[in-house]
């Protein structure tokens, strides 16, 4: 097992306590102290933290998480992915779509999200997101969980995004049978300052994979 | 790693893929299928569920459910705790407790439960949910979604509950400061076929946490 180190600014509280000394007793630990962020990140060898992947509809953003996914299990790490597939039917089955309920919809995820970091996942979060300001509360919500939270941004032209149309959207919303869809109705606003950008009409999935790794690395999430 | 043995009833597709394979070839990995259910519980050593801790404030059902984390944590398994701390003041801080709220409180916690053990982890949900019909609600989430939900009835009699009094609710329900107060405005109902019955003013704190590891390994959850 690996240890990961921290940055200065997580919590150490918990890995301060009798529950990591090399010296605990059994009894110590069995009614002892709350297992706490820290021991979870021994055990589990990586720190838990979100990857948020922004984008336009069929920029592939959730291939993208698929094969970050499937890197990171092969070296031994845990993640998960949340998208509007496990979260719409579930989670957030009684929201729509309308501005409100979209709003509610990101609110959610954002704390969700906080909870399976602080589990000790590494989250991989894909959803169009078109709003700065809903990202930056998303953000919020990590930094004051003391939880990375890493913005990738999947910058396609909506032009190649509309001509890939995977699920069809783009289609169904030029002839009005969908309402407020980005790009079309509604604006995306590109992310400032993401904590990566991919630029993925020029990117083959293995070197956009590779690229969210690096990133992991890079933040101390999984060793370098 | 133990590998956790599966019952018939448990998604197999992704174990039986070429991500499991023992000739699996990087190329197929990073490229490859999806990480499914079974490849996260063979990495993790463990199969994810959730066990519901259920009974009147005060009964002790938190500080067993931090014990058993804590007996998990030691023998290398990777629980999560889910309670009122965690969720009312993030997830669910939109929430009041009237009866629609509490009810929508639950069933959030329900699906937030079956994303976590669907991602691998044991999760112990701390709630008192009070109604067999919430209750019923969630362990049918869970069935869906071919989870194993594990009802834990942490059974202690009103008058001990409310002699403890851990943090002074009962006092305040008495005292009308707090309204519909389970035990004293409204009913508990206790399960009627619970995984597991702790009468909890009668057994030690290890006694009951070992119980709990032995229900998970009767279950398949943790190898036994």
């Amino acid at each position: 097992m690996v240890f990961v180190k921290y940055d200065s600014k997580l919590k150490l509280r918990e890995q301060k306590g009798s529950a990591l000394s090399e010296q605990r007793s059994e009894n110590v630990v069995w009614h002892g102290g709350h297992v706490g962020r820290a021991d979870r990140a021994e055990r589990l060898g990586q720190k838990g933290g979100t990857v948020w992947f922004t984008g336009l509809s069929g920029s592939g953003k959730s291939t993208i998480a698929v094969a970050v996914e499937s890197a990171l299990h092969h070296i031994g790490h845990h993640a998960y992915r949340l998208d509007g597939d496990n979260v719409r039917h579930g989670l957030n089955g009684d929201l729509g779509f309308g501005a409100k309920d979209r709003d509610e919809n990101i609110r959610r995820v954002g704390e969700l999200s906080v909870l399976m970091a602080d589990s000790g996942l590494l989250v991989l979060a894909s959803f169009i997101s078109p709003f700065r300001a809903e990202r930056a509360r998303v953000r919020r919500l990590h930094e004051a969980a003391d939880l990375p939270f890493l913005e990738v941004f999947v910058d396609v032209p909506l032009d190649v995004a509309e001509s890939r149309d995977p699920k069809g959207l783009y289609r169904k919303a030029r002839a009005g049978e969908i309402q407020d869809f980005t790009g079309i109705h509604q604006p995306y606003e590109s992310p400032e300052s993401p904590e990566l950008n991919l630029p993925n009409a020029e990117l083959s999935l293995q070197d956009a994979s590779s690229n969210v790794i690096n990133l992991l690395r890079k933040h101390g999430l999984i060793p370098a």
